[in-house]
């Protein structure tokens, strides 16, 4: 299950080749059989129907109290003295560790040379009342759902008429914390240049974790704890409304997708996977024969070779399997222990970030966070002394009970829509999710960022969830999402770009009607010139200067036609744009010369001619669009970006 | 993974069942594609060879210290003040434990309520000097191996020169400690009276464990520790000694039985299991079908239904898991907080004692031992804060480079005995067992007990050490063990019962001039007779006053021929016996009468006719034997065994 050294084995080499070969076909047969047998098995019964909940069962002591505050009642993060006192003399008496083996780094768990690091900043440079007024700085409540007090976060931004406000529940996952989302809350709750809505925030610490009441006996499982949740939306005033969740949140915020169907209007995960699904575990065993079966081939390495992800897993697994079966022995020791939960905790923030930090001393938790910040998370825990309880949800989870529901195998219609961080513990394709999720709408995929993506990369997930509910918005209002070609207007004739449909890198088309009102900068861009550096640079920053104040708006378009320097794939074009902090949007690559360029660029081209030709001469051409519509200016590729700001004056 | 609550499951019972049908048919189906493909994988291939390692391979800090002391120095266990001072103090500041979930027993791990007990007692009951005290009362050593000090309990009895002093490595196991063995000390070291030897004991502490240092590099697993242990036997004058083991202690006992053939006389343990033997597994799913191809009729209960046993073993081995891949982790909770240790360990002694025990609120932890003990144990790891070095193993024994090793699957021909107790975590049938050790002499099998069978039986467990052993000097004096029928002396014509052999309740052939010198009684038993009570528990008394002091050996013969008083297999019988705490020899159940009678017991009757005729009455006859072998008197069954005091008088 571990790692390091070099094998020692005295056996000879072609032994093992050869049991590799029958072990491979011990293998396929197996797959076979059992994919065979599953296909007979999934013809003689039905799929699972979708189970009733209780929706008013009772999770708080008996009796039952019927005169219980049903308020929704306003809540401060305290971290008292005594709290604090306590924390820093255990801190203080911590007892010396075991020097971690030789060059292990955190190969044998959390080193415990660098966690004498945090522990000494926890005790004294961690500034508690800063980071109390810190977490304080949204508003906190508190009400009682089914016996429990359930706490959370409730963001409602205050905005112009024309902005809708969108409610969106965003669950957090283990061991992470309503804190996680801190960064994102900004991003969400203010208007954003591309979209005509934000976001009303309700983020809840799941029962049972930080200042969210446990329940007092067994059977709390995921589908328990989704109605726990949707029951809050409704006291809130939400009967329908937008869900976000990745790790534990993705695996209730699914649940509340599938038992709810008619309440979750859109499901955004950054942990798309079904848990239990055989068929799909049969087919992801059958795809390591034939992997282009299930995935595509550039994500062939994040599935395969299986044997190497599995032993991955396994590795990183033994947290669940404790959790599942013993959590209350665990907890024991870790409800103690502020050293104890450190380590515990921060471990994951560790490996899940990335598995290759393992072999660094420090476990490089730095890298992507500061210790104030991971430690945030670790207070709340502390603080509300939840650690033992927020494990308990891996025992119902695994109960036989609650895997007998089958929830991952039963179907559901709500629009779902995957981000695909590259170093997620687990990778599922989108064709096994589709087993599920009849309405799985896109996978956003990126190169970069692990399991805690919300604290990792705010910025990304958040635009990647202004896109998926724009996306599900669209799929609401019954607009076309099966990629149809859109019936384009002739170029010749046509009076403004409104008229024409462009397909974004996500592959969804995009009317650009949608710009009425906004000046903008049309460019055809590409990733390998020699003017990217520049353009791209100065694109951003003339978005930045006017995207908000002046509502100016860039559209880029790669083309692939100037020596080859847009070769990629709209992923890796995808990826490129997102390395360069692009906020700009950015269109699937188009041709812009020759008879199979674009109809927008004929048009443009037709509407404003070039200085030697109408054609496009290279890379970065730049078409100013006025408000109405009409293309008013054109400018060459020497032309700096920033150089239009005198010409763009004009229109606004 | 877990237990608990009524299945909720809205799908019909007709699915489950035909879905029942197919996953039976995939796993047959699996199973034997595994046993065919592994079949053709033995005959390419050869079994694996033993591989040399470097015996005196450095395990301390460099660099290597050449002018270290060798020598083997007195060591004594003390449990400081400052121990005791800030154990308390940390015991008295524990945080508020979770309440435990509504009658939840142990089944989400340690229960906190009783917890809240066990660390009450340890902080202001438990006598740490006394017990400092009772750790002591054994002579305790260290010696630097390969630059590690490693401890050791040595026990050497002092006995007349006639009782053979015979050397017995005993290695313990995990969360274990040289403290489990203390109960079976005082009756290894002592001379029993069915044999003409005693043991002189090496208990150390596993390198990492207890008074023990840890290696401080990675790579050190169950082999490596085998050279350590090895090279401590020879450094305290031993080449040649049999060793028992359970637990870890198995696996590193196991490796010495494989690496060091000429060294280790015999093997027995406690835990008789292949960890990682493919052929085995192939079997045991085979098994799963015909379970008679594996094992007997009554032990299948032990490993069948597969399914269950593996969920068991599932729920079980989450401490695997973690401390395979994360022991400094859990390791730093562990090491600051004595209630965390107290929890983690303690959960082990419940439900590794009985599965059921983790129903009860208190883990039933005290019906099978007392706080004190169990604490002496939690006391070895606090004090030499080595918990964390103790689970390194786990991560050391799934590494690759220890699996590629594969030293389950290396023949080993030092003669083994298992002992299998009803509860033990793992059971696997000789037949399995038999692909390694190629001369598996026996197995014991008892219908009670645990895993910590040294603190939960050692009586039990150290007469079958005696046992194992004496079968293990016959196997070395080459005498018959393959149990051909003996050929039996002319009863008409023999002159004592010496010429006689008789066969001892585990089928073993015993030639009973290993009686000579001895006033015997023989006498025929039944368990279910209205005899029974008296007969077996004066039989008891006679012995316990005799056997020491004048040389008393009771032979008793169980024989069904009387209203089938006595209708159990050798096992039952065997199992009766151990419950009532016989002490005296049970042999082979036997006819006593009829033409099929043992001719031991025609020459007893040739030789004492009856009252009323030469034949049996019925169960309890009673012979007394002279020093000689000459049968001088015969008791009816209504004569008391205590009632032959005065007439055995007259022999000795």
């Amino acid at each position: 299950m571990t790692k390091k050294a070099e094998n020692k084995n005295p056996n000879k080499k072609n032994q093992n080749s050869s049991s590799h070969i029958v072990s491979k076909l011990i293998f396929i047969s197996a797959a076979l059989i059992g994919l065979l047998s599953f296909y007979i098995y999934n013809i003689i019964t039905i799929p699972p129907e979708v189970p009733q909940f209780d929706l008013n069962q009772w999770w708080g002591p008996y009796p039952i109290d019927l005169n219980r505050d049903l308020s929704i009642r306003p809540f401060t993060i305290e971290f008292t003295d005594v709290i604090i006192n306590d924390l820093r003399e255990r801190l203080l008496h911590r007892r010396e560790f075991t020097p971690p083996l030789e060059d292990a780094g955190f190969t044998y768990g959390f080193n415990s040379n660098f966690l004498t690091q945090v522990l000494d900043y926890w005790q004294n440079k961690y500034n508690f009342k800063d980071r109390e007024q810190f977490l304080n700085r949204y508003n906190h409540f508190k009400t009682n759902i089914q016996g429990l007090d359930i706490h959370f976060v409730h963001v409602k931004p205050q905005v112009s008429n024309h902005i809708h406000v969108i409610p969106l529940l965003m669950l957090h996952g283990w061991p992470g914390s309503f804190r996680e989302f801190y960064e994102m809350i900004v991003k969400l709750a203010r208007p954003h240049p591309s979209y005509n809505f934000v976001f009303e925030l309700i983020i809840p610490s799941l029962p049972g974790f930080g200042y969210s009441e446990a329940p007092v006996r067994p059977g709390f499982g995921p589908a328990e704890m989704a109605v726990v949740i949707r029951n809050l939306m409704r006291r809130i005033g939400h009967e329908r409304y937008y869900v976000h969740g990745g790790d534990a949140g993705h695996i209730v915020g699914s649940v509340m997708a599938t038992l709810f169907q008619d309440e979750v209007l859109g499901f955004h995960t950054n942990m798309p996977v079904l848990m239990y699904h055989p068929l799909a575990t049969a087919y992801t065993l059958l795809g390591s024969i034939w992997p282009s079966l299930i995935v595509e081939k550039e994500l062939e390495s994040r599935l395969y070779p299986l044997s190497q992800h599995f032993q991955r897993h396994l590795e990183e697994s033994g947290y669940i399997h404790i959790q599942a079966t013993k959590p209350d022995t665990i907890g024991a020791a870790l409800t103690d222990s502020p050293t104890g939960l450190a380590a515990y905790i921060l471990e994951k923030f560790s490996t899940w970030t990335n598995y290759e930090y393992k072999k660094a001393a420090d476990g490089k938790l730095l890298m992507k966070y500061s210790l104030t910040h991971l430690l945030d998370n670790v207070m709340i825990y502390w603080a509300t002394n939840s650690i033992t309880t927020s494990m308990r949800l891996y025992s119902e989870a695994c109960s036989k009970r609650n895997l007998a529901l089958k929830l991952d195998q039963i179907p559901t219609n709500v629009p779902t829509w995957g981000i695909k961080f590259k170093h997620e513990l687990i990778f599922q394709p989108d064709s096994l999710l589709r087993l599920k999720y009849k309405n799985y709408l896109h996978s956003t995929i990126v190169e970069d960022g692990g399991h805690f993506a919300a604290l990792e990369m705010p910025d990304l997930l958040a635009d990647d969830v202004f896109e998926a509910v724009d996306t599900f918005m669209e799929f609401h209002s019954g607009k076309n999402l099966k990629q149809e070609t859109q019936v384009q207007p002739n170029y010749e004739t046509a009076k403004t770009i409104y008229e024409f449909t462009v397909r974004n890198i996500n592959g969804k088309d995009v009317k650009l009607d949608r710009y009425k009102g906004h000046v903008l900068v049309i460019v055809n861009v590409a990733s390998q010139c020699g003017l990217t550096d520049t353009n791209y640079e100065q694109l951003n920053e003339l978005y930045e200067r006017y995207a908000i104040s002046k509502g100016l708006r860039i559209l880029a378009f790669p083309c692939n036609q100037f020596s080859g320097q847009e070769p990629g794939t709209h992923r890796e074009i995808f990826n490129f744009a997102k390395k360069r902090n692009v906020k700009f949007d950015v269109f699937e690559k188009v041709d812009v010369n020759g008879d199979n360029a674009h109809p927008l660029w004929k048009f443009l081209k037709r509407t404003q001619s070039g200085t030697f030709g109408d054609f496009i001469k290279w890379n970065f051409s730049k078409f100013i669009i006025d408000k109405n519509g009409v293309p008013v200016e054109r400018f060459g590729p020497n032309v700096n970006p920033i150089d239009l700001e005198p010409h763009l004056v004009k229109y606004w």
